[in-house]
């Protein structure tokens, strides 16, 4: 039996295994990113840097006919991702490891659903996804940084994504502290989506 | 064809019938309320005081074999979400126009899930309902006010709700205001959710 | 006696005399600015599209031996400014209907200080404010759109403002309905700062 | 020449001596917080709880006629508060070691206003200071955990307390992590606050 056997996303943020030091996508921010994803039963996703594998598992699970493509460039992360995948019993997601978007050209099919996980090279990974992403695809991307916020927006402005979506996750969650439960908040999070209409 | 054809929830506001006071789970406070549901394939699913349906639609696209009974006590609210559930073409959701908990007498099966949304009889309605709550099922409330937040976070430890998580949304988007794009924010409300183990 | 006879800023909203569509900056967001802006004993603050006056009453009460010239280009809303003035017995503001930058051409004398809230000649604004702001000075700028925050930021990163600080306001508020008390957001505004060094 | 030769509040926190594990109310919230206390030029005002010293700091300086007494149980914190006094050249603050409200009964006096941080016998504590607090006085609590905030909105209206706000800070910072610009959320604290009217 999955260790996850209901139909919503939504997993705890503490039932995947972790590295220190790398990001995941908390439980909350995920949910909104899988809500803006849209996703079709048999979608192919690319998620570009995906960590952790959070989102992989998500929407593994959600799309048992679709595909999953994880890019991500450290070798230990992707054996991380590869064993939440397991853990989860989720077996429609290929991991590549590699640079993108260099990687990304020896893929011959068309996602129709990109996810861009924060990233240094931003511009040019939006520019590329774009051209890959099918026609009425999705395109999404998320930022932690001032600076990507503005990267993504421009980008999304000259690529002429449509119908396109800002909204800044500010989730607040009481949590255990010895014997108190405190207000902690979870670090704010912006995540952009549109679509490929033209 | 359905309107909403993804597998994910998270369908936009807009999409909604709506009427003018009648108050509607906004979508990102909708997808946290999902995440925390943790619906079963074959769940059923009360909520209480459902008002314009969000919930009861995306619940019975994500449950098609699951089963939703949708109470209200405002008849012209009701059939708002009975609108609704046609528009989206949601067949499992029977909706009960009546105060609860004393409409909740004449239904004989235990529901595996219960969402009580705001309400003035909060005390009241989350003991019966946890008394009706089937063994390993959730409940979930919402509160918009100080005054619920404590009595459904009194309420969850009389009862001895397990695995109890409160979260708090604090959502902002990037709203379209003539020709700019201006940050608004979703009005904050407290999620408390939790297990009946014992 | 004046209205307001503390020593610390903080006047509630409500004290205001208020034009309806006339936006206001609510007193949390005031504070967060007045806190920023750094004013000494005679500063000279240039406010620039001071609305309903609240940031000139403010700091004309901190700084009494100060002096505030507050810009604004509608003379209803600069009428508005100056009842707010005269309710707080504030003497040391002078306000000039006018659009800036031109209107401010007239003065000789250098600011600061200067707080530029919102507008839609943002960078152009900033530019000119810059070349008169006095050395050692600092430099204030609103956004409530990602528009204006954008430009701010590159504005302030061209014209080399120093000590740079972004703050991002998202605070809620319990507020009055009816018979409940309900927590309402006030809508977020980025408040970036820095000093003028070289 | 003090440190901080402006007349508005809001000392960057990074100028506050700190110790590891000890609690300090940030920049933001403090801002928050001094405009709720609404202080007299001659106020005085309790501290209880008063950790790192940045409310007794920053209150001392905008009120050099008034007095406040910093009540600190832990003997290095009270040192560390000490420092930050010496640190910004505040002389009026008087430093009291010692378990709150038992080592309040010492002073002869009654302050104007009080302020509540924190601290585990909140409704005994708000209590005794409600007692103690000059008629139009004003009491502050502020909470970071739901009991706590529960509290303090219980004893508020069993005292009850006039004019009462809550305010739940929620900031958001740029801060600067390598060479990026990362959102980062300051955690979020409840004020609460109101007027002893009779």
């Amino acid at each position: 039996m999955s260790l996850w056997r209901y139909v919503t996303p939504g997993i705890p943020d503490e039932l995947f295994e972790r590295l220190p030091g790398i990001p995941m996508t908390k439980c909350e921010v995920r949910l909104l990113v899988i809500g803006q994803l849209r996703l079709l039963p048999e979608s192919c996703l690319w998620d570009i840097g995906a960590g952790t594998g959070t989102i992989p598992v998500e929407a593994g699970l959600l799309c048992p006919k679709g595909k999953i493509v994880a890019i991500e460039r450290d070798e230990e992360v992707a054996e991380l991702m590869r064993q939440n995948c397991h853990k989860f019993g989720v077996t429609n997601v290929e991991i590549i490891t590699g640079t993108a978007p260099e990687c990304l050209e020896t893929l011959s099919h068309r996602p129709d659903r990109v996810f861009v996980e924060g990233g240094s090279r931003m511009t040019e990974m939006l520019n590329y996804c774009w051209q890959r992403l099918a026609m009425e695809g999705r395109l999404l991307a998320t930022a932690n940084s001032l600076e990507n916020l503005y990267k993504i927006s421009a980008s999304f402005a000259d690529l002429r994504v449509r119908n396109v979506q800002v909204v800044q996750s500010a989730v607040n969650r009481l949590e255990q502290r010895g014997n108190r439960q405190v207000f902690a908040s979870v670090n704010p999070i912006f995540i952009l989506s549109g679509d490929k209409l033209d």
